[in-house]
């Protein structure tokens, strides 16, 4: 297993650096998508479920970013197959642009259609930077309440896909699923809401399908 | 209800000013609690539980922290009577001794024995910076899953009280408590571990009992 073991940045600018690892993604054909959500909403388990569904479409790698521990890109490598690197990011909550492209240099030059950001499990500092990436998703699972929009407004601003996973816990939870929809909205009207199960694998192939729009229409 | 927009520290050293803090606190009788968590685990229907099981034997009050609601002070203050207040944090991602300095300036003068902060949702960031409290605890939730101390090793590193809430919940979640125990004690091995569900009541007299010792030690 890959373990890049993250620099601080040196960049003043990670708008501008991220506006620049974009467009060298984009001539290289490659759509970087950054994952983000709380600690243990399941991002890992729900990305092996989209991967497994796209993997023989599109070629994918992917880049887990975790403060301390390898698990979760040995699990997405077992599990799916794919290139994996992990991302050590040495305590720092969040990744930028510059950190971003430590673990895109580690991944296969060529032939990459989707890179896949598996952002530290954290619902403030990750959305204060722009990745370099071509679109922000967010995890947001049932057990954490739906009034998640309301406390951490900027994540929601900033994702234009926002899952909404462990719907099989749905008649244990007082969530409620259109006041959730509701406050999402309020932060961004344009994003789209997907609720899915990364356990019973129900939802997945709209975020599937949803992902494999997005890539082909970056890659036009 | 009494909103605080917290503004940021100016202290070069924040374990001195903490520690400072700390004195102030002890010389004052008050007891100061930090209380950490992921976004959703139930940090405030716990401290509502609590607060009612103590308020006729300890004179209590509440800082919440947000980045910017106000939902969770309010929820406290008419869920219990205790006196609550809202501290802002500007997209801050934690608070250190100076900002929950800022939050205690805002309580009754006289008369707690026990504050309890509250913290920002997030397990990265609010474990680096020492708040001045007397004791640090966490709650861990059911759904999160048993692996979040390999993952955030400092923020289980500096918990004098592991709370793992949600036990209701465990029949329908892979929540292995004995993996979860282990897993803790190795990143503090002298924590207190206990299990509790804040929505159906159990376990929550232990965590009182915890919390009436540990304020009742401080003021002696």
């Amino acid at each position: 297993m890959k373990v890049i073991e993250i620099k601080k940045s040196v960049f003043a600018d990670n708008d501008q650096d991220a506006n620049l690892l974009r467009q060298e993604l984009k001539q290289r054909g490659v759509f970087l998508l950054n994952l983000m959500s709380s600690p243990g909403s399941g991002k890992t388990t729900t990305l092996i479920q989209v991967i497994n569904r796209l993997k023989s479409q599109i070629r994918i790698a992917v880049m887990e970013a975790d403060i301390d521990s390898d698990v979760d890109a040995v699990k997405i490598r077992e599990a799916t197959g794919v290139e994996s690197v992990q991302l050590h990011t040495g305590g720092m909550c969040h990744l930028d642009a510059e950190m971003t492209r430590q673990g895109l240099d580690h991944l296969s030059k060529e032939g990459i259609d989707l890179a896949i950001l598996e952002n530290v499990g954290n619902l403030v500092c990750p959305a204060e930077f722009d990745t370099g990436s071509v679109k922000n998703a967010m995890i947001l699972s049932v057990p954490e309440g739906h009034d998640k929009p309301l406390k951490y407004p900027l994540m929601f601003t900033i994702c234009d896909l926002v899952i909404i996973n462990k719907t099989d816990v749905l008649p244990y939870f007082d969530f409620d699923m259109n006041k959730c929809r509701e406050y999402v909205l309020m932060r961004n009207p344009k994003a789209t809401i997907l609720p899915i199960s990364a356990k019973t694998g129900e939802g997945i192939d709209a975020v599937a399908q949803w992902l494999l729009d997005e890539v082909r229409k970056w890659k036009l």
